[in-house]
């Protein structure tokens, strides 16, 4: 059963009630908090604060995700497990956090856990595979769910927990300045700070421990920018070996995606990274009538109507660029065309 | 008479009276809002909501710059007027906001401008220079402590002010993630937004509209970077001519000394701009404890413990560059002693 919540006042009754449902079929089985892969940091502030509340509840829990923790979201991490491909021991029940779909936790993951018991999450493409399923698309991350599901019914939210949440609100609204950043989002964020969140400790955290190797991919994406779509798309590119090269990994892409974006003038901002085997490409939109989640669709992919991404190998990847091209500018016309009729 | 403030809770009481003796004593004179050269967001913000709450009160007032408002913070200037050099009618009493210092203003303008009534400021260096100083350097920008006067005393704080005093917040706070972030300063914005400032809209202008010109000038600040003091200290170089050679100017490379500073291992960033007679410098560290206002201080300059900039031009630029790095130097070395001894 999917219920979207429209209002990120507060949770709603009917979020709170599904959370109690929730906890109560959990009952005192082990628990399995499933992230994405390429997990960013609302995926692991959301993993490390249901995990942290769960454990504080008596649960033996492990957080699982098919890549491993970056390195720069290390710091929330604390002593609780994250296991790559590790044997979940007991029957544990598995709820994904931050998961657009059941596929984002990656195949070999997901072939070992059991049929997912929980689902939350604020992504537009989620269709509600859970048996729980808890979606605020309106929510700015899934940690600002999480943290008004733990604050309206009273769980503990301690410091490190407080820091977990606070992280993933604060990379998953580009720091504040994204469309699904509203004035409950700042409430909660004051609240977070009064628990032991410390902005300018994740601030330095998250962006201020840079390699080298990272700011010299920045200067070659910043290189490779080329403009389609009369000018309103902008494509950067990361060409096969450029990881190698810069001794840096994909893990470095974060947020690349949002200078493409952020020129004047330009609609919609592309990353592409040059696979052995395809292509994996981020999307960025101004403007959430673009729906880029729908034109991630189209290539098997999903997100939000701003932020998308999709990946894809083999012979689906055949003129992946032009085709991807083709359908931002069509979409880029339907949009404009809409506004005239409306 | 200087008050400094230690509490950013809400605006102190005696701050809040030195205010109310600031507005007595403008009776129904115009006002000149004075900003500082080379003028920020926190600035134009401080200007342009100070301008019309006091217009809203009456006052015939005037913005007045030694430079231009940025292109990138036009937005919020409104029907204000703002005149780099011009006459100001009747006998205009001044009020500066967010300068360090009186020179702050610039020479030209300086000369022009009857003696400062008000000083309303957060920088360290302040020394108060007017009749009514109301400095609060726990705050963590001027438009800080100018909403939190407003609202205390009940002033009106519509869309278009709440827009200007959330401006001048995000860009002094680094987006919220700079060490001055407080749970207040995000009750605060929570507040603004509640009043209409629009925190997408201000981050678009803000952070997304960069020219090519300035995408190219980052790339290329970010080729010039070169480590030294142990490679605790990274300086990028703006030569002389690149403005010309990227279609950009001055006001272009706001934000650039922050990737100087965001590289692991890194305590002290520095962009220095090549002018034909001297040298312009920004310095910004991580730890406050490295106190760059009294650096900049030895060079003419000033600002905050973490941000801080000079200005050098004629005989007194002469081997700035290895004076800068031994200064420098010598402060992270007078640290390390200070904690081994703490």
């Amino acid at each position: 059963m999917v219920t979207r919540m429209d209002s990120s006042a507060t949770v709603s009754p009917s979020l709170a009630e599904r959370f109690q449902r929730l906890l109560a079929d959990l009952g005192s089985r082990p628990v399995a908090v499933v992230g994405h892969a390429r997990p960013d940091g609302d995926c692991i502030g959301s993993q490390v604060a249901l995990a942290r509340v769960l454990r504080a509840r008596g649960h033996a829990v492990v957080c699982a995700n098919a890549d491993a923790v970056p390195r720069r979201l290390a710091f929330i991490v604390g002593d609780l497990t994250f296991a790559p491909a590790a044997a979940l021991t007991g029957e544990p029940a598995a709820i994904f956090v931050d998961c657009a779909d059941h596929l984002r936790a990656g195949e070999k993951l997901r072939a070992r856990l059991p049929a997912p018991l929980g689902n939350i999450d604020h992504h537009l493409s989620n269709e509600g595979f859970a048996q729980h399923n808890l979606i605020d698309t309106r929510a700015s991350a899934t940690c600002e769910i999480l943290a008004r599901l733990f604050l309206d019914a009273g769980l503990p939210v301690d410091a490190a927990t407080a820091q977990a949440l606070y992280a993933g609100i604060v990379t998953d609204t580009g720091q504040f300045r994204f469309q699904s950043t509203t004035r409950e989002t700042f409430l909660l964020a004051a609240e977070l700070v009064a628990r032991g969140a410390r902005p300018a400790e994740i601030g330095q955290e998250l962006y201020e421990q840079e390699s080298p190797g990272r700011m010299e991919l920045l200067r070659r994406f910043l290189g490779s920018f080329e403009r389609c779509g009369g000018g309103r798309i902008c494509i950067g590119t990361l060409p096969l070996g450029i990881f190698a090269e810069t001794g840096t990994s994909a893990e470095d892409t974060e947020g690349l995606v949002d200078y493409a974006r952020g020129i004047e003038g330009v609609e919609i901002g592309v990353l592409i990274e040059e696979r052995p085997d395809g292509f994996k490409a981020s999307l960025r939109a101004k403007d959430p009538a673009l729906r880029l989640d729908q034109v991630a669709g189209l290539f098997g992919g999903g997100g939000h109507a701003c932020a998308a991404g999709l990946s894809l190998r083999g012979p689906a990847a055949a003129d992946f660029r032009s085709r991807l091209e083709t359908a931002l500018t069509e979409r880029l016309q339907r949009r404009d065309a809409d506004r005239r009729t409306s």
